[in-house]
């Protein structure tokens, strides 16, 4: 192989190379790679920009143990996590040494080649901390060194990077009855950074969880009222609502692993309630309520104005011996086939024609792209289509997503980006990923004759900005 | 952005961009621009040819309300129909005013941006009507007026416009039940435009519907026979197949929502069509028989040499306000999985191996293509497979069913192309998509070494004209 | 069209065509054409590298009768199975002239123009027999010739060819009760050809098919024990296990139809066996059993080291005439949908964590690569992906397995090539293929900017050799 000079992030990266179409590419980034970060849907944890002196230990506890998407391919090859410093649930012996952490991963950073994980750390690590070496074990050392002396800066800490990153709202995930204390934290703090948490309906809404009923205890704390009912659990919740919004919220979120919507009586529902509380639901039962509750979650959005977040098909904790040792969110939820045509039909049939809703649902099964869901989104004022998520969140998925659902669901029933990440210091990296991906398809279309510069222009600026702002009615 | 002078309709659009690729699809394209458009599949009204002076009234009326490929994606974005001037079943207002249809579609049709119907109205309001202007909001009412001008000209009656498109065959599609007198009409008139009916057969076979016992009381009518027994039935059926041969029919078209064909007895079917006719029967048995008659249209078409066309998967009517309110084809149809392999076996296990059969088959599931469709029209001589239909009937669904299709099913079990379409102007631009985008995946192909031109050259004709004529076996 | 010389293998085929992304192609692919060929699954008749003087008889028998992937194609367009010399079971009349089955296959060679086999064709005939023209019907019986006067020469015997195509590693598929003669008399010759058995389940573990009897009636034979019991067929499989690994055996092999491992007990194990046993098992039992199997090879694969393969979803034989008439493996086996995330959870929760298993799974369902197979093998240790397989081994397949695979997979969970084939002399054609297309990827993304070259030249060497060998655990 001949010798070349690496640039670790030329400007044209990820664009197509025939160069008319990359110079157009190119030319439409530009229009809004400065435009500020909209992070609608994330998991970040609000506690550290709670307290305004919250510094990252180590570039370990920063970039790896949060991540499942960085740990479990090293897990994939056989690394038992306890090496990555990963806790076990029952306070067994895990790596505790961050520079040994560190190390293994760099020692098998080439397994993330080709993947978003590998572009992002990539451009993380030398927009964020300026590594311009390539990360492997002879590095692995000296770029610990490097980021480890940054951090310790003030310039390091979660709130300068807010700044720095340009992000104009960040919206958290939040349990339906978390109390929020470090978004009344943050509030109080008088910081101007927009940390908006979202409300979780999952540990109240999917009653196959084994922890459903502790889930509903602490629906009963939070409110002070005892939930003996499905009435009295939707006033419950219907307050939860009214304080999240009251806290900034703009929107809820649902993960299900199945989707079905079914149409229940009001007696049925109770029935089931019921027998939710005293534990003994069937497995059908249970997952009727959880269907039954994407409904009523309608419901409560057309009257709160909150945008409604509906993501299914994500079969959690897959894999019962990670989920027991390390416990939830460690690299074990694999997507199953999901449907939506029949599923939402009950509820797009109640609320669909109702301009009032707005439901944006995102899928892990991209058959459902141009079979289903472009098609409804297309058709329905209420449903609009996430972007492509998790394991799509990609330059293959991007592309993918615009592909399979432009034709039926046009692009302004599209929603813009969100980043999904429990990483903080990747979020520029993964908007850049996905600014840089719409201009390329939009430098496509153009270079086809399919779109003119004057409407690509605005497209990439609206997918890159707008739209977000718009569907989750962010209005400052 | 830079200024650029607008090129409304480039001769070398949506071409890959890479100079010799697209010079060679230009060479390609330009072998098959001008031949004769062949169309086997669609739902222009035949009344519009029945009568030699027929004027289209408007540009609202002739582009706008009979076409839900246009209005649905307003509607998607809150619009109500009404204002589209979609006419209410109830009699209900609607918008009357052809001019403000036309502006409120003109300020919305950057909806359409990269999308199929966004191109094919950029290619017919440039080519139909000469319009140079980039249709929006400020441009709505010159363009109205300058089609409104032209509408009252001869050359833009049907008659003339099928003559000036080259149409050589268009077939239409009717009711089992229909009788046919715009056809008859047409054909007394000796004009020599070939305006063919072909037998839809969903009304009589889908029993799962809510008006069969309807259709088939009109079969009883058109036939002068009592359908009291699936024999009777059946016998009346053949009639209407035999008479619509006489008028012209090649095909009959088939779209069951589901397609699974079951192995019935003849007492089954008797006593299931029984309760059909009492109006007792079951959804599951509804739909046996609804498989059923797959089957036996299969029979019918080996005995009377029609072509089949079967095209499940559409779940018709989703949104039960719309269809309440304005009917059915307004936009409500929505795609389901669906699956072939076990679906078709009883049928094909019967028929599939004799070559007096062909069977077409369309998808709107395209993980059908490469996972059923292609290997079974690559095994049963009787099974063809037809061109992406649609939602896919686009720059990207074309190519997607090529390179999910070509490995497995090779070129020669495709049929060519149908426009499938409600609206007449926009044929030739159907046909040029289709040309250009055949011209285009050939061109990939050749300067990849995996096709030399000569074939090339010969697929290109084969894919924009022969295919058609032979399969559908048009003899003229 | 203009003239052109005809080049029949230009050496920058199939490579994108843009100059700077094909030098990369053809800059990686130079790195690996000349590498040894390591097949770890395919079907080649052991036979022919037995005998020393094997000679292939003529061009007929040699390439057309015995490769279903060649005679299905020219079935579907309606040639019956007789012309081209597919020997009846019933002995009846077929074709016997191998020139007239040449010529026959040569009128119709182009319906595989752009599809995998033309490829694979036209690079054998001029790689293995310096065949430079096109094949048609006009050119037939030169080639014919042309093949036929090489075959007669030694070193076209199948050692010889072996040797010259550079192969490294072959590996056969052998049912579980072949005593594998013809593997002891390659043994026995002393030639360093490296021909190993694969022990193939479905005979024993398809409790489903009609003839699963038998099989168990062979076991008992092959054992010298009688099967009685659940335990004693275990034991008989374990010897077994035991011989073909003696015998050189690195892999087992299991296709079944669907693939859902349930968690049974002993007991039911042990009572849906003796069903079995005495014929009266229901089909449901019989498929419980069949998943149950898949679960107890991954056990014995645990114990005794070899690498599991499991590639499910083929419905086998469904065209019951074809199959009655010609036997198996004649062109009508048809995928059919699959689903892996459930249907493998008993087995990964119970071995999937462990090191020491390796289960290569492949799907001819593409849509479950990105939602299933990619996040399943990017989680769990055991599992690793297979390559795209059958309908999917073409230029097509290939880049849609690495574009649905690469986010969430990896490239290191997935295993290289293998050629699957039943045609000895397409062997260098189809590693090449994959060689090219791995090239092309990967320039493709050094292009982009997301790999550098030094990864890339890594990778390509990977995937065209290192992988196989060293997830077959090939220690030579």
């Amino acid at each position: 192989m001949p010798q070349h000079t690496r640039v670790v992030l030329p400007e044209d990266r990820y664009f197509d190379p025939y160069p008319p179409q990359k110079a157009i590419a190119l030319q439409l980034y530009r229009l809004v790679k400065d435009l500020p970060l909209v992070c609608p849907h994330g998991h970040i944890d609000p506690r550290i920009f709670a307290d305004p002196e919250y510094t990252f230990s180590n570039p370990a506890e920063m970039l790896i143990t949060p991540d499942h998407y960085v740990f479990r391919m090293l897990y994939s090859q056989g690394i038992p996590l306890e090496h990555l410093g990963i806790p076990r649930r029952d306070g067994g012996a895990v790596e505790r040494d961050p520079r040994k952490i560190w190390q293994l991963f760099a020692e098998h950073f080439y397994l993330f080649r080709a993947t978003p994980t590998g572009m992002w750390w990539t451009h993380m690590l030398y927009s964020v901390f300026g590594v311009t070496q390539k990360l492997n074990g002879a590095t692995a050392q000296a770029i610990y060194d490097q980021i480890m002396a940054q951090l310790a800066l003030p310039e390091f800490r979660p709130r300068r990077l807010y700044e720095r990153f340009n992000i104009e709202v960040l919206c958290t995930t939040d349990a339906a009855t978390d109390r929020l204390e470090h978004h009344r934290a943050i509030r109080a703090s008088g910081w101007p950074g927009r940390i908006l948490p979202t409300l979780r309906l999952d540990g109240l809404a999917n009653m196959y969880a084994p922890d459903w009923r502790q889930h509903i205890a602490a629906l009963a704390e939070v409110s002070g009222r005892e939930i003996s009912s499905y009435r009295t659990f939707i006033q419950a919740l219907e307050e939860r609502r009214a304080f999240f919004k009251e806290m900034g919220a703009h929107a809820t979120d649902h993960s299900p692993v199945m989707v079905h919507v079914p149409d229940l009586t009001e007696q049925e529902v109770e029935r089931i309630f019921q027998r939710g509380l005293k534990g003994n639901v069937s497995t059908e039962e249970a997952l009727l309520f959880t269907g039954h509750m994407i409904l009523e979650s309608a419901r409560m959005s057309i009257e709160d104005g909150m945008v409604m977040q509906l993501h299914p098909g994500s079969y959690r904790n897959h894999n019962r011996w990670v989920y027991d040792t390390f416990g939830p969110d460690s690299g074990g939820d694999i997507p199953v086939q999901i449907e939506f045509t029949r599923a939402l039909h009950t509820l797009l049939n109640r609320y669909g024609n109702d301009p009032r809703l707005t439901l944006i649902v995102f899928t892990l099964d991209e058959s459902t792209y141009s079979r289903e869901l472009a098609p409804l989104a297309g058709h329905y004022p209420a449903l609009k289509l996430g972007p492509p998520w998790w394991f799509q969140d990609s330059v293959n998925g991007m592309l993918r997503y615009r592909q399979l659902t432009i034709d039926a669901a046009g692009f302004y029933n599209t929603v813009g980006f969100n980043d999904d990440t429990r990483s903080f210091p990747s979020i520029p990296a993964r908007h850049d990923l996905w600014r840089r991906m719409e201009a390329n398809w939009l430098a496509g279309l153009v270079v086809r004759g399919i779109l003119d510069l004057d409407d690509a222009a605005e497209m990439i600026q609206d997918s890159a900005y707008r739209l977000a702002k718009r569907v989750y009615r962010f209005d400052f």
